[in-house]
């Protein structure tokens, strides 16, 4: 069983939920709810970091752990065009974690924090072998107006921001720009934002798990298929790691044909890549051959 | 360093957050955030549930632990008498973890969801080592009423639910009805409203982390002392089972001497055990003796 199986295993057998006010349950960035009386949407994502997975003792240090912890949920609420609000974090600390190290960790957690007016509001403790944060962010968006996955229609064309492959170019390296982005993602809060309020764009989610994956993902919910040429690629970074490397967290969003999606915004690029088709739902064509999903996919070997 | 030095460390860093909306963060039960416009305040929890910590494989079924995972949560939602609304569930599977015991896991959450309305709405996956769970739930209470931690005045009585000692007395034994009791907890919701909407207690949180710390807290956060008698013992509990054993999530209270609190509540005794009074704030004592905090502190050995 791979992730999306599981996933959709699970909406199959919980449903739409019929409590009030959920708008959007298992399967996007985020999940909607719409509180009685509220006049916004609430967005809530939550992420784990891994000691071991998504980061290592040996060469991060605890300002940039609890950095990477926060900005992953952010970039959900990015994703989704909205505002962060709050988060909360639960933290289980391995023996090897001294009273510096969570000094330095809540340091790198609340900087991004509070950049993004993303208070820590709670959260939960406890002891265990690895270190394991799980961060949950809640963020508002305009009543109905989140950018979601399923909303891409035919003929839409695809963007992506930024260059691909910076991250897992640093995970290979270890050193220079790229590893500096591996470890303090930034998450594209304001031009979420943007994406929702002033192109217009019709579907958008963050790549967290690499282009080819995650663009196969948005093509199934929104049931059309994508053809798309090689995306811009991060200075150094191979065509596989721009296509199939994660933790880029640059957003990957459609407009139709007629938006003015200006060719960068704040100093980040806005490339076409493609567009959005009629045919096989979750098919991807690069160049005219398929692009298999070979992203991250946490769950594939289970 | 220990968990509460840990989070009145972490509260000093915060502050209060200024982020608008936000009633209460770090250091109860749940945060408390009013959205804009809305009718309801809004509750947010997050608690791990952790292999070799929380359970173990050989000794509880996947759907046990489905359960404990969602039941912790609730219980804190139930603490400051509120309304369950939604969950979300981040889990980081282990390798001999297969479809079966995922199966049965989501049939032990989902069940518990719906019998208290706390629907699955998102979440993570990852793997592991060691099977790790964070529910985050979600609940609403009426504006500004909020049972919380920090309510409590002296004179007030001081309650316990139901009797204390069980689930410690059942980790000790593994067999028996004390057995089950800590497989399956259930967590107060009705009896939480009740406190909030009919009784008029004035502070409330669940016993979690055993008698003796979790009093501590609530005597901190009221900043107050509390003199008690022994509480009810689960059947054969010992006195230390009831003082310092965790995880029973029965819920402690306070009320007005004049409240009037009935015996018990839908079969759940409620029994008096103390008053709380002006003093040393955090000091409890027992028979006239001080009762030192010995519950489970998750960092003690920090």
């Amino acid at each position: 069983m791979d992730e999306p199986e599981l996933i959709e295993k699970l909406r199959g057998r919980v449903g739409q939920p019929r409590t009030a006010g959920v708008v959007l349950g298992i399967g996007d960035d985020c999940a909607i709810v719409r509180p009685r009386g509220a006049r916004e949407d609430w967005l809530y994502t939550t992420d784990m970091l891994l000691e071991g997975t998504h980061f290592l003792r040996e060469t991060h240090t605890p300002a940039e752990v609890g950095w990477k912890a926060l900005a992953r949920g952010l970039s959900d609420i990015a994703a989704m065009g909205g505002e962060a609000r709050f988060c909360l974090l639960s933290l289980a600390v391995a023996s090897w974690v001294d009273a510096r190290w969570l000094d330095g960790f809540y340091g790198g957690l609340l900087a991004l924090g509070e950049r993004h007016g993303a208070a820590l509001i709670g959260g939960d403790l406890a002891r265990t072998e690895r270190v394991m944060c799980d961060i949950v962010v809640v963020g508002t968006v305009p009543r109905g107006k989140a950018l979601r996955r399923d909303g891409a229609r035919p003929g839409d064309a695809i963007y992506v921001s930024g260059a691909l492959g910076g991250s897992a170019l640093g995970l290979a390296t270890g050193r220079g720009k790229a590893w500096v982005r591996h470890k303090r993602p930034q998450p594209r809060m304001a031009l979420g934002r943007f994406l929702r309020a002033r192109v217009g764009a019709t579907a958008a989610m963050d790549l967290s798990d690499g282009l080819s994956l995650d663009l196969h993902r948005l093509c199934m919910a929104s049931g059309l298929h994508a053809e798309i040429a090689p995306p811009p690629l991060y200075r150094g970074a191979t065509l596989a790691q721009g296509l199939h490397g994660g933790e880029d967290y640059e957003l990957l969003f459609t407009a139709p044909e007629r938006a003015r999606v200006p060719g960068a915004f704040e100093g980040v690029p806005l490339t076409r890549i493609g567009t959005m088709r009629k045919g096989a739902a979750g098919a991807v064509e690069m160049d005219g051959a398929p692009l298999p999903p070979l992203g991250y996919d946490h769950l594939r070997h289970l």
